[in-house]
Order: C-alpha cells, then structure tokens, then sequence
C-alpha cells in the first residue's frame, strides 16, 4: 500500500495508456469492416478530403498563432518568480495534443461513416455498432490524450519545482509554479479548441445552410442530394463541426476542470499519505477511473433486433459508467482523503491557526460535492432534452406557431429559448450553493470533475449522431433502398436527441469548470475580494456580460454572410454547368468546400482574439479586482445565452422534424411542403447557427477567457505595485478625488 | 438670501406646480383645434373609448394589488424602528399618481390625434404643432406631477420624522425614517408603471400583429384600413402601450432618480447652508429646472414651410433644454453645495475621523458627475440612432440579407441586436467609471439624475411619436387625400427615429437608476460589500441574470398567443359577417378591442409577480447580500437584453420600411410585395414585441427590482439575526461545514 502511496502519481497516465491501447483496437477494427461499393466510396472520399483540407488549413493559421502566443508566453515567464518560461513548452504540447484529438477523431469518422452506410444494408445492430465503436475511438482517444499529456506533464513539473527542491513548500509558492507552467498546457489545448469550435462551427452551418436555401428551397431538391454542389461541404461540415470541434471542446474542458481543481487542492491543508497533495491528485485519478469505466459502459450497448430501442442501449452504457464511476470515487476518496478536516491555506493566519469564519470540511463533503456535480449534469441533460424533444410542450407550441406563418414560428422559438434558461439556472445555482457547502470552492471544482468523468463515455454518445448523419448523408447521395435509409435515419433521430443532452452536459460543465477556474484566479492573484458594490467592479461586469452578445454576433453573421457567398456559387453552377439536375454532370463539390474552408478560417480570427485579448487589456489596464468582475458577467451571461441559443436551435429543429411524420394543427394534419412546414423550416434555418456555431461557443469562450486570466494572474499581482498605467491614472484621480489615508485615533 | 436657503425646500413643489399649469394652458389650447368630419371623430371616439375600456379593466385589476400590497407594507412598516405604516399611503399617492399621469397622457393622446389629422389637411407646420403640444402636454403632466408628489411628500416627512424632533440627526436614522417611507412612493409609481409597460405592450402588439398577419398578408389590404376588425384595436395599443405605458415608465423613472440620490446624499456629510440637507434636495431641485428648461425647449419646436426639417425642429428644442439645464445647473451646485470636500457617514470611523481609503470629493466633482450623465444619455441616443436608422450599415446588412430569405432576415436582424450591445455597454461602462471617479456612488447618482432632469421634453418629443402615428393611421381610415397622409407620414418616419433614441435613453436612465438604486439599498442593508467570490452571491448572481429572459420569454409568448387569438376572431368577421371587404359592413371592432384588453390584462400578472415577488423571497431566504448579487445579475442582463431586443426590433422595423421607397440589393431595385419585402415584414413582425413589449419593459424590471429590495432592505438587516429560517439552514450547515470562530492567539 505504502508503494502504491508512493507511486500514484505515476500511474496517471497509465490510465491514459490504456484508454489509447483500446482506442487502437477499436480503430484497427472498424478500419476493417467493409466499405460499400465505388459511388458510395467515392463519395465517402470526397468528405474526408475536404476535411482534412479544412483542417491543414486551420493548422496553418494557427500555427503562426501559437507560435506567437509561445513567445510571449515564454517572455512573460521571465518576468514573475512563480512562473517560467517552461509553461510555453507546456503550452505548445496542449495546443498540440487537442489539435491531435481533433484529428484523430475525425479520422475515424470519416471512417465510419461509409462503413455504418455498408452496415445498414444488414442490420441496424450492426449499423449501430460500427457508428458508436467509431465515436467509443473518438472519445477515448481525446480522453486518453488528456490524462497522458496533463498526467506526465504534472509529474515532471511536479519533480522539477517540489520534489527535486530542498524544503519545497506543497501548499506554496513551489507547487504553485508547477501548476502555473502546467496551466499552459490548459490555455494550449482551450485556445485550439475555441478556433477549432468556432471555425467548425461557422464551416459547418455555413454549407448547411447555403445548400438548404438553394437546394430544399429553390431547386427542390431533398437534403443530401448529390446534385447538389453544397451537399460535400455539408457532409465535410458534421466532421469539422461537430466532431473536430467538439472534440476539441471536451478535450479543453476536460483538461481545465482537472487544473482548477488541482490550483483549488494545492491551498488545501491535507494531512494525508500522499506527501499532502491526495486533493491536486484527486481529479486526475477520478478521470483515470472514469476513463476505465467509460470503457465498460460502451461495451454495454449494442441491440439485437431491428426493432429495439438504440437510445436504450445508449442510456444503459452511460448509466452504467456514471453510477461504476460513482461508487469507485466514493472508495477513492476514502482512501486517499485523511480522516482529518481540511482548510485552505490562506484560511489560517500568520500562527498556522485557522482564522475567525473559515471554512472547514471533511472527506465525506467532497464526495458529496462529486454527487452534487453527478446529479448537476444528469439534470441538466434531462431538462434539456424536455425543451428539445418532440412532443413534449415547447417543440409542440412552436409547431402550434408555424400555422400562422414564419413570424411566429420564430416568435415561438425565441420565447422557448429564453423560458429553457430557468431550470438549468437554478439547477446550477443550486450546484454552486450544495458543492459549495460540502466543500468550499474546492468542492465547486471537484463537483466540475466529477461530472466530467466519463468524458470518453459522453463523446463517444455525442460522436456517434454526426457518424450516423454522416452514413445517412452518404446512403441519400448513393440512393441505397429506403430500408437502408430507414436504418441510418433511426440512428440520427437518437443522434439529435443526444447532441441537444450533450450540450446541455457540456454547458454545465463549462459553467463549473469556469467557476473553479474563476476561484482559481482569485486566489493566484491573490486578491481578497471580487466586490461589485465598487464602481469599476460593476463596470467590469457590465463589459464581461456584453462580450457573449458581441462574440455570438459574430458568429452568426459570419455564417450568414458565408451562407450568401455559398447560395451564390451554388446558383453559379446550376446556372452555368449544364446537366447537374439530370445526374449527367458531377458538381463543383470543391468549390464549395472552398468557400466554407476559407470563410470559416476568416472568420474564427476576430472572435477568437476578442477572447483571447479583453482579459489582458482588463488585467493589466484595471488590475485582477475589475478583471474577477469581468470573468463574472462572461460566464453569467454566456452560460444564459449558451443554454438559450442551444436549446431555441434544437427545439426548431424538432419542430421541423415533426412535421415529416405529419402534426395535428388545431384539427388539421399538415406534412412536409405545407406552409406551416415552411415556416418551420425559417425557424430550423436561424436555429442552425444558433446551436451549432454561437450556442456551443460559448461554453469555449468562459472557458478560455477564465484561463487566460489564471494565466496572467501572477502577473498582475505585479502590475498592481508597478505597473507605470496604474500610476498615471492614480495621478489624475489625485486631482479631484482624493484617497486620503488618515491613521485612526488612538 | 437666507430666507430662500430656509424655504427652498417649499419651492420645490412650485416648479411642478408651474408645469402643470402650463399643461393646463397647452391642454385647452388642443381641445380648441377643429376636430375635422364626423367619420373621423367617430373613429378617434372608437379609439378613445378603447383606450378608456383598457385603462378600466387594468386599474380594476391593479386596485386589488395595490390594497394588497398596501397593507403588507403598513403592517411591515410597524415592524422596524427605521420605518412606518405611513410608507403605505406613500405607496397609494405614488401608484395613483402613476396611473394618473398615464391617463392624462392618454386622453390627451386621443384628443390630439384627430386634431392632428385635420390640422395636416392644412399643412405640416400645423400638424405639428398640433401632435407636439398634444406630446408636451403629456411630458408636462408626467414630470409637473412627479416633483409635486415627491417634492410635497418629502416636506411632510421631514418635517414629522426631523424638523419637528429634537436633536434629530440628518444624516443619520431620523432622515433614514423620512427617506424609507418616502420610498413607498417610488416603489407605487414603478409598480404601475411595470403593469401599465407590460400590459400595454402586450395589448399594442398583440392588436398590431393580429392586425398586419390577417390584414397585409391574407386579405391583401393595408394597414389602417377601415375594413380590418383589428385596425381599432391596433390605433388603441398605440395609446396604452406607447402612449400610457411609456408616460408611467418616465414617471418612475424619473421619481426613482430622485428617490435614490436622496438616499446617497443623506449620507454625506455636508456643511451647507440648507441644514446639511443640500445634497438631498439637489436632484430634486435639478429636476424642477430642467422642468422649467423643458417648457421654453418646447416653445422652441416650430417649423414654417412644408420642407423643413421635423427633426431638426425637435432637435433645437431639445437641445435647448438639455444646455439651459446644464448650465443652470452649474450655478445651482455653486449656489447650494458647500466650498467643503464631501465624503459619505460610513467613511467615518467613530471619532468622526475619515477613514484610510474613503473616497472625499467637492461640489465641482458633483457637477462633473452631472455632465457624465448627460454626455451618456447622449450618446446612448446618438448609439441608438445608428442601429436603428435607416440608410446605415446596420439596417442596411439586414435588406441585404432579405434577399436569400426570411431565415437569413432574422438571423441579420438578431446579429444587429447583439452587436449593438457593445457601444451602448461601453459608454455605460465608463459613464459608471467617470461618474464615480468625480463623486463616489452620489455622483452615479446624481448622473442619472442629470440625464432624467429634461424628462418633460424627452416625453414630449417620445409622446408625439404615437399621436402622429395615429394621425396618420384616422387619414388612412377616414380616406383622406394622398397629401394629408403625406404629412402625417412625414411626422410618423420622425416619430419612429425618436422613439428610437427615446428608447436608449430610457435604458441608459434606468440603467444608472437602477446602479444609484442598488447603491442606496447596499447602504441601507448596512452591509460592507457584494463579494461575487462567495458562492451563494454567485449563485445570485446568476439566478438575477436569468430573471430578463424569462421575463422576456413571458411577455413575447404573450403577445404570440394574444396575436393568435386575434387573428383567429379577424378570420371569423371576414367569414361571418358579409360585405366588410366591400365597406358595406362596419367589423366589429370592439370584439378585437377586448381580446386584446383580456389577454394583455391576464398576461401581464405573472411578468409582474416575478418581479415584484423575487426580490422578497431571495432577500429574506437569504440574506441582503445574496439579494445585492442578484440585483446586479438582473441589471446586467437586463440592460443587455432590453438594448438587444429594442435595437433588433427598431433595425427591423426600418429595414421593412426601405422597402417603400426601394431599395437596391446586389443591382436590383426592391419594392413592396417583392420577396426580400416579404422576408423584412418577417422581421418586423419578430421585432414587434421585442421592441414594444419585453425590450422596453426591460428597464422597469430593473428598476422595479431594485426598489423592492430598496424598500425591504431594512427588514433585511433585521432578518439576518433573528428569522427561523436561517437558523434552521445554520443547523443543517454544522452537519457538513463548521464555521470554526477561533480567536487570534495573542
């Protein structure tokens, strides 16, 4: 036992390595089962080359951004005694490793999506098999990725700067340099993940978009009609978009939530058997836990027969891994948490005693802490799923809203955007208050870990819908039997429903991780308070909740004007390559995926560096109290307009969805093609930024503006004494008000 | 010189008392004018009565609240030493006067109008006198009757709780007493103003939207015309929502202004001439000049010949109030304030000594604040105008986007409304910055009491809006010749750009209101800060921030039902009554009147709940800092959110109205009935309620919420120490989590 003490630290990323190990064979077999025919071949060739264009040329342009941002990273290392220039290497590996986890998950996907075609031809099982194995590839390849690199990283940093020093202080400043320079691997992989997300979102609903307008619209052409010069770049778009992206996402969330809950466990006093730092290792053992039994989740679900449920076999595997991972993080945390209380550090004062209104809590509160994350994101999925689903009462009166015409509809969708924020809120609200009391603001973060546990497990449910709308995309453009389309459509309609959970889950644990990041901030800048009764402070959180809006702004007109530019090229050809519409001349495919490829790379720059950029200027203009503000109306007002842009999107949709079966209106049936239809398909069409480039960007941009501010928050402690902006405006204010320092009266 | 020292505070209800009787002169003057044919005199009765029948059901429904309310608060009065039951008649003159001003405001609304119309039949110089003495009659009697009120209440109370005890204290609980209760005053009048917004604007846009969905787009008639059964109810909507609505929201406020720079200037410690009382009647005194300014800026508002400038003339008259005030103003803070630095009581240790860190300022630095809020409220409007005029790159990005369809016009739309937070935000930002920078939380204060002090006049130029609207819409229905709607016409594009700068300006007031409001309430709950690092704070943070969306939510889904059901009983008129569309027939305008009166009536109970009841139920469940975080949640959002939804509906509004005189997108020239025409009424249709019903109801909400928290704050402090509640939530908290009190070693 004593060596097991010893040697956890090691055995970190080997939880990573066996992820990746099962990762190879999963991959290794779905490269081997068959592919189809020439035509379906061919197709499934075009997609994965326009993804891998997009992708060689989102690297380009950020290459030269990381190499940029190493640089300063590394100057700006010099400059403080808690950091060093090492944290660009660490950096660098993170920004690396999620542009890796980007690509190994799209890989696969471009894999099997003409495979899951192929398998449809025999069965649904086999069809659901080969589409989640592929996400199962994906997601443990992103989570294995992250325990390997965040892993090894903390072990050599943690030999470097603590157990290589002589009387290195574990609740100091020695550790805390350690887990600045691995903060770097956390900016690394969430800056990647912000373009990759933003980039692919815009790519994706710019092509989608443009060839619904053209396609459905005005030739009359179904979806993923091979005649339709757009109908590659849409298909290249569910990759780049809702793969790629998202993978990126949860690989940056991932990797954040562990961090800030490490800088959390660093201040806490713990007298335990594992030199004092069982709560920064905590997390990442939880995610190697998490990890092994995402494993055995997805082994859980399969189906037998053409006519079981496949969101059964799904909730079954997902169940399953929450609940094994919660029942093993409750063995963990018994032992490896003393019997002890703990405290914070800065809770004590100058005689190591603890002080007057701190706060104190037991092993026992942080798993509950773990449970209250556990219980956050299970409901965060249920009520987004009620305001997404069909039938239930919000898709429903957007449906009842379509009879009276497209204004309407959008009214409809809007006010269900808005009303969806409630419960999440106060579920979150609630998550803060419960982590909280169980456990301080280690607790908020370890709820953050716990919930993002079985990340493997959740992105391979969330990988597996693009995948299977992929294979439909491809049975549709090869026009394979309906039965065969019958099949893939089974599995997207599951698809769609767990995107909308997924984000809901990926929303909430944004939020979280963005909280424990927040308290992370606090206390590396070393700042007492975040006080919105002062004047700046509140400034500071009117401008922090006015970046979401301008950021999202951003996105969406971006995917309109790339959606223009798509609907005029698609006209081009119609109009000027003769013969498309009769099969007897193939589609300008590349010229499409052209035009989404470089409009999306254009576009991702400007909010990316409104992201990236105001926690600096803020920082260092207005010190780390105004930038705490800041951090605080970000994340309140992006998680609103994340959950509200995310759920008014998917609930469009459904409302559109509904009417292929045919919807009872005030006693009247209506199908495809109906006004009311129509009307349904305007709401679909502005849903479509909504929830797949702004909607999900948001969870990125709390996220990344969080720990930007970690990052430079040494800095700024600094800046407070120094910097010569802060003494100049001090000189101005001098002459109207005065800060007048008069010593009490004795 | 003396005498006026001692008797100023007499003098302010005089200054109202002039307005008024100016009213009165402006008033007989408007019932003078020729009334034109009887056909138009029997539609202006139908509107008139309309607007009479709305008022009566909404005062029917508001007198069961408001003795409801009354009582709570006189028996809540009983219960701590720093209030009286007296604060409930304090609330019954504030909600009277509210509704009140908002019914004088109508009537004269409605008598001006067809005056309007017939005045146009001679030329526009008269028409415009006409529209705005009927606008200035209306800013008269909301701003004469809200110094009156205020003004006359305060003597009464300062005079029972200070000037008659012996040895009261000014700054201290004596002053506190008279300033509670005279917040009962404040708290009626936003009370009513939130239902009379909110109900209004459900009614205006419900009956507007009902009216163009059947009239413009199935029956192919246009708006306005006699043969539309919903035409009456939409020339009502524009008296209750625009007219009363907007009278009630000024009202408030205007009082809350006031109300909260009192409450910050009682605790400063002024060595002036008025019995240390100066910076308490400062902003009441402002407010009686800019009254005074408003009357010869309204005198200033003529044109001559056909061709000149509307907006121009507007623009000299309000320029020229806003200039006399400021430099009136200048002399008023040199006359009244003291040669002294100020700073607040709380500064001050217990040995009269000011402590290290406060922040001291002098009487220029007030003045300073002064100019800010004027410079802000400027801005805001010039912001505004930007976004929302037509012929600028906003609403010109949003005809563009028309052209690929009614999709790509509401995501133009939505992206125009996000974007054009940040400007608006910034300037508010640094509005907060400065304003604080010269004089501390008086001088945001004190800002807003700036900006609000030519309310008369902004609600002149805001209430001609719509009475030239209706003008214009008695033309149409009354088929007067082309040249009469021309002139109206002329009047109704101003009145559209005015309502959209009043707008920001409303939102730029009642943002700094609600700050000044925020900071009172901070004062009076005798806490020392908000601190956003506590979690529970946090959690109120985001709990506030939510509040806007699903009021939001509410009010939009509010008016798409009501719409419904409107459009609904049109089609049954146009089915079952034969020859209306052949003018045979009169349609049954009163039907449509009272679904919208109903559904406007029903709709705007639980909007209003919300925010009345939150605040309570957070405060007293947890304490008045919870409460502070969720106040500032709710002004951030807010302000957000009613910026975002008014802009996006006044940019769509003028992009559908491009279309009448053509506009040209990619080469081609556009009119109405094209398709990209089509797509903007979309637009505008989705614009509607956010512009006329939850954008604007965004500012009372704020305000509202603040005074309600205002008013209990008291009852909070107390609260804290002795309710069951949170001594049962202590107990469950020892379970998990100690609150160790351990005494410095010494």
């Amino acid at each position: 036992m004593d060596l097991l003490n010893n040697y956890l630290i090691y055995l970190i990323p080997v939880f990573g390595l066996v992820g990746i190990l099962v990762m190879a064979v999963k991959s290794a077999w779905v490269t081997k089962q068959p592919t189809g025919d020439e035509s379906m071949n061919q197709l499934a060739g075009y997609i994965a080359d326009g993804a891998m264009a997009f992708l060689r040329a989102e690297w380009k342009i950020l290459s030269y951004f990381v190499v940029v941002a190493g640089l300063l990273l590394a100057y700006s290392g010099t400059t403080v005694a808690t950091s060093s220039p090492v944290i660009a290497i660490s950096f660098l590996i993170g920004a690396f490793l999620s542009a890796f986890a980007g690509y190994l998950g799209m890989r696969i996907a471009t894999k099997s999506n003409v495979r899951t075609t192929q398998a449809a031809k025999t069965s649904l099982a086999q069809a659901l098999k080969v589409s989640f194995t592929g996400g199962t590839v994906m997601g443990l390849g992103v989570a294995g990725l992250a325990i390997i690199g965040l892993g090894s990283l903390f072990i050599v940093f943690y030999t470097m700067y603590v157990k290589n020093v002589a009387g290195a202080n574990v609740n100091g400043e020695d550790m805390a340099k350690a887990l600045d320079v691995l903060a770097g691997f956390s900016l690394g992989a969430e800056s990647i993940a912000l373009f990759a997300r933003v980039g692919g979102g815009i790519y994706t609903k710019a092509a989608d978009v443009g060839a619904d307008l053209v396609g459905k619209v005005e030739a009359g052409i179904p979806e993923d009609d091979v005649r339709n010069p757009a109908t590659i770049a849409d298909n290249v778009g569910d990759n780049v978009g809702d793969v790629a992206g998202m993978g990126a996402d949860l690989f940056g969330s991932y990797v954040a939530t562990m961090l800030a809950t490490m800088v959390l466990g660093r201040e806490i006093v713990s007298h335990d058997n594992f030199g004092g730092i069982a709560p920064v290792l905590l997390p990442m053992v939880i995610a190697g836990l998490g990890l092994i039994f995402s494993i055995v989740g997805a082994s859980l679900v399969k189906i037998k027969n053409e006519t079981d449920s496949v969101q059964n076999a799904l909730n079954i595997g997902n169940w399953a891994s929450i609940l094994l991972t919660a029942v093993a993080t409750y063995f963990l945390v018994q032992w490896m948490l003393p019997n002890d209380s703990f405290h914070m550090v800065r809770d004590e004062d100058a005689n190591g005693a603890i002080k007057a209104g701190s706060l104190v809590f037991t092993k026992n509160g942080v798993f509950g802490s773990i449970v209250v994350g556990l219980v956050v994101g299970t409901l965060m999925s249920i009520i987004t799923e009620y305001y997404t689903a069909m039938g239930k009462r919000p898709v429903m009166s957007i449906i009842r809203q379509s009879a009276t015409g497209h204004a309407t509809n959008i009214i409809g969708g809007l006010a269900v955007g808005m009303e969806s924020t409630v419960l999440p809120i106060l579920v979150l609200a609630a998550g803060i208050y419960g982590s909280y009391f169980f456990a301080g603001l280690y607790g908020v973060a370890i709820a953050a870990a716990g919930m993002m546990a079985t990340t493997a497990m959740q992105l391979a449910i969330d990988a597996f819908g693009p995948i299977a709308d992929n294979a439909g995309g491809i049975a549709e453009m090869s026009r394979l039997p309906e039965e065969v389309r019958g099949r893939t459509d089974n599995l997207d309609a599951v698809g769609n429903t767990t995107a909308a959970t997924g984000k809901g889950f990926a929303i909430a644990s944004a939020a979280l991780t963005s909280l424990a990041l927040f308290a992370a901030f606090v206390g590396v800048a070393g700042i007492e308070h975040i006080d919105i009764y002062k004047a700046n402070v509140l400034a500071g959180l009117f401008v922090g909740g006015m970046i979401p809006f301008i950021f999202s702004a951003l996105c969406i007109s971006a995917v309109g004007r790339a959606a223009m530019a798509m609907v005029e090229e698609v006209r081009r050809q119609f109009r000027e390559i003769p013969g498309i519409m009769e099969y007897k001349a193939r589609p300008e495919y590349e010229k499409c995926v052209e035009i989404s490829t470089k409009a999306s790379i254009r576009e991702m720059i400007a909010p990316g560096l409104i992201a990236l950029l105001t926690p600096i200027i803020i920082g260092f203009a207005f010190g780390p109290e105004v930038l705490g503000g800041l951090l605080a109306g970000v994340t309140v007002s992006g998680v609103l307009m994340g959950i509200f842009q995310s759920n008014a999107g998917g609930a469009w949709d459904n409302a559109k969805k509904s009417f292929e079966k045919g919807v009872e209106i005030n006693g009247e049936i209506y199908y495809k093609k109906s006004e009311p239809h129509k009307a349904s398909v305007t709401g679909d069409t502005v849903g479509d930024p909504f929830k797949d480039t702004s909607g999900p960007s948001m969870n990125i941009l709390i996220k990344l503006m969080s720990i930007v501010s970690l990052v430079i928050a040494p800095h700024l402690n600094h800046a407070d004494n120094s910097s010569k902006f802060i003494q100049k405006q001090e000189k101005v204010q001098s002459m109207n008000v005065h800060s007048i320092q008069v010593e009490k009266k004795a």
